[in-house]
């Protein structure tokens, strides 16, 4: 079937790919005409305005907007202004499941329906497809499954569960209708939150392996502000993180593809000296911890793997310098200077 | 080769299984003899005691202990007892690295070699091969390595890491020696303190899809006490849980084994009926926590994760009670019954 | 000066108290017809309706609302039906700041003024005074200024902190104009987050304390679930903890009012008995965690602190019941039963 | 009574000070002899050696050990050399208390009686008094007694908690014997750590307040790897934090001498610019979490207050670059520039 695709970087431009793979006809439109022109090269049919956009889908239209998050509120809203009643927008981007509901409302006077779509798989999807999260009306979900079902990585992807047999449903080919809409960004979210605390388990534990030769560290002199290590031959450790990544990839209680990219990393970074440490955090993980507080469901860990993200980037120097301050006062302590 | 195995509960025994498939000559003891006689019956050679247990290995030597984390120490100096210089015991349990180094220490004195391995695959190990982590000396675990080579799962049981070819590496074999005695429970340590951390995040990650419903409860009543629910319309969502640990099998970032095992966990029990919520920790999630505190290294999450189990326990109770007192004595609050 | 008093339970009825022993005159309004009659039985002017409270006042009037969080919003759109432009609206209650914005730009636009008061001091108010930290128009705020003056604790209920001399600052006598409308709940706000964070850090490190005694019980049998405790000979202490948090009240670095109020209550009931450990929370934490998350900034304490009062009302089960069926997968584990 | 000082940094000086005042008799000795000329010319017994030190000392000897937490293991066993059966040396410091244990039990032996005294108050013990937190054999605790008694706070220091009367406790007079042989350092190890969360209640509850106008910052562009705040109009507040921590001094829940000590120092620096935010710990934040790790009870504040010290000094960096790397793998992601 027919799909317009808007935003046509990293994500969009492999979506259309893998559809068009599939035999499917897409338009495409970016505000980067040679992002246009590439993918028009590669067999697509380009739009070089959102009108021209428009007039070049089939009614009922199907777009799939797939641009930055600011930016995906404007798009939608122009898009509907040159849309008609019975056509749909899919928000395949990285939105907030509340604006979801919003847009949804405020389309749907129009007549136009809305569809939200959380996607995974990073770069890598192109080939191995994306699993994807969506909300919205019954009917209009089920009208776009030929779309899903390509895109989705299909059943063989992963061995079945067992207990699941007979013909293998929609999860188990990848992609699940979750609810009304927002449901598919909301279980996006949780998906990405939980995506955090599995990266800072693994960030932890490896940081916990590269201190373990702490023990062979000369002794530091003995002062009031630091307690000195009470075992150093408890520390003695050099331990080769990337072949220890390695080994738990088989056999082990934690191989996870998260394992196998950090993996890879260590191959391609053994001492990882590309990186500042710097780590952005992209919303999921913020909109996730808000859930869980309205809820009133703990969430420790996904949210020290967020606050960790933020101190990552210095956030927590305010703080720091309040509890420096305090110890001056009460103990005379001057900070020691960094060595 | 030949080894001993001495303790044949599931791990034990399938361990036994898994070398004998491939060739290896085992003997096996028990404390309960039943467990022997069943892996003799498949072809092991039994021991009815200890000293028995001895006799029937070719010197050097070379037996592996695989019984509860409390009585390794005791087994370990039995055996040594009667072991002899150039021997090598094998300690494949969950023990503290600590206390290999000292266990190590003591037999060294007698000549005695000791090896430390940490073992993860749980109940699938036979099957799947077991993650091997190794510590010892160099010439020890070289001696041992067609062992480790048969137990592991072998290069094919993931696809090999890009930039990694040629002969495959013992890590990409599926064990790995990771240094001198203690480093291979040090490291099976940390593999599980992430192992907390991972499940946690999906632990956490699902409770957060569980309470989206919360908005269609009944308004509380208006008290001092309850913030009522600021926005109910954004939390109407009936998740089916197995549905959405399916589909994240396949193309998501946090597809992982816990993840296929969550998901097999609730085609099972899809409401969790039958647990009670009350989980255990069994060493290496609190070992991992005192490594990141002596190393000095934040350890937020591994330590959440650790926490939240002793909360599951009840062991937060004596703290609330502190929490409700302070209450009621700033506020004259009550605390409100359970509902 | 005149001020008319919305909610006469426990603070409003307090602090119409203090204002009336000060010289002030107050009109009070309750729907509890019998807290309306014992006030005025003190000599405060009662009022039977809200148009009465409205009629009775003078203009420009200031009313004070102090009800149940949950029905602010209304009594505050009520009261400003029946007001003028110039009249002005207080809310003393635990509003959310984000909700002051809001009502302001209502208000304004009949051209009342809405001052929001966060009110700490719970039911020691009436002797100690009340902390308050207020957001508003400046001259509004100044020309209520003598009835913030005398609700508030005044200079002496503190030593001076050196460095500050001369006539004392608002600050210093207890109120403080914190920056226009919401800034005073925002305040208010974070110092209830740090509240839980306070309470949270004395109620963990008494639990700790309780629990020092654990290498007392008979040791548990062996098995693989749990490890036994490595050190039984550091944990024999039966400690006072009424004792300890007297002794803690003189000289020491957590002396606080929190500290002095735990010491009440643990000599009013030694055992804690008489509570059950469900925490309640009541907006103003949540929002912390909502502004840390949303500025960016960690906040591991005032969140964790949260999370463990969820916790404590049960909160946490589906996520414990889904890391109990994770190990059973995985190890074969079965719950432990309760002991 | 007669009581011997060694160790004459701020403490152990201020310490003979205050014994002095009231009377007792002090010998004093520190390797630093300056530190000993200035106490001699106040009128303390000076000592050149450990050697005089002992001798000047009456049977039964009483020493309290001072000096370093490095240094206390030497130096008293050094004492124990030259002291008889009978004799009490008291460890002030900071130790661990598990070290007060293998110390008296060494001392033992040889008939020397060990106390441990937990020491807090600061660099203001000398006029407030320090509370103290005491170890050891109930005859020997109570021959030292009018020396706890001095040094110690007193009754008046603090409001008599409602419900205690007639002659004060040990407790009210501001020193407790806590129970055997490193019970007081059991419990300032835990006073230490409730201090170090409420500490972090207050930074990160400073901080969030520090960074309230965020929402004034320029709108950042718009990307994949940040998304835009919401709602700027929330977060436009510039707060006076000096001016808030003094509000909070009266009349609030939080009103504490940490509290105090904070607007003192936001008084001398209200900017903080004198302080870079790398916060020490001294060793008891981290037995806190070692004993509530091995007791099984959740420390979830505690412990993140003391791992934000740890990030405070850069001690998550290497962990951070993991989250990078792995976000660079799966996402493309490349780590955003400091701004």
């Amino acid at each position: 079937m027919q799909l317009g695709m808007i935003g046509l970087g990293r994500m969009g431009a492999n979506l259309v790919r893998r559809l068009r793979q599939a035999g499917h006809e897409c338009v495409v439109y970016d505000v980067n005409a040679d992002a246009v022109a590439m993918l028009a090269a590669e067999g697509a049919t380009p739009a070089d305005s959102l009108e021209d956009f428009a007039a070049k889908l089939t009614t009922p239209r199907a777009a799939w907007v797939m641009v930055p998050a600011g930016l995906t509120g404007d798009t939608v809203f122009k898009l509907a202004d040159l849309f008609e009643s019975g056509d749909i927008i899919i928000d395949g981007g990285n939105s907030y499941y509340r604006d979801d509901i919003h847009r949804a409302k405020a389309l749907s006077e129009k007549g136009i329906h809305y569809v939200d779509v959380g996607t995974s798989g990073g770069v890598f999807g192109l080939e191995r497809g994306f699993c994807l999260m969506i909300g919205g009306e019954p009917d209009v979900v089920k009208h776009l499954e030929p779309l899903f079902a390509t895109i989705a990585p299909g059943v063989d992807a992963a061995p079945r569960t067992p207990g699941r047999s007979g013909a293998p449903s929609q999860a188990e080919l990848g992609y699940l209708h979750c609810g009304p809409v927002g449901a598919g960004h909301f279980v996006k979210m949780i998906h990405n939150g939980i995506e955090y605390g599995m990266m800072a388990a693994f960030a932890e534990g490896l940081g916990v392996l590269n201190n373990a030769d702490i023990g062979r560290a000369a002794a530091a002199g003995h002062d009031a502000e630091t307690a000195p290590l009470a075992d150093p031959q408890y520390y003695q450790y050099d331990f080769d993180i990337p072949a220890i990544t390695e080994v738990w990839r088989r056999g082990s209680v934690v191989a996870s593809w998260l394992l196998d990219l950090t993996a890879v990393a260590l191959v391609e970074d053994p001492e990882l000296g590309s990186f500042g440490g710097r780590v952005s955090d992209s919303g999921e993980g913020r909109w996730t911890v808000l859930a869980a507080v309205e809820e009133g469901v703990p969430a420790h860990v996904l949210t020290a793997s967020l606050y960790e993200r933020f101190s990552s980037r210095g956030e927590s120097l305010y703080a720091d310098k309040i509890l420096s301050a305090m110890r001056k006062q009460f103990g005379g302590h001057h900070e020691k200077p960094s060595t």
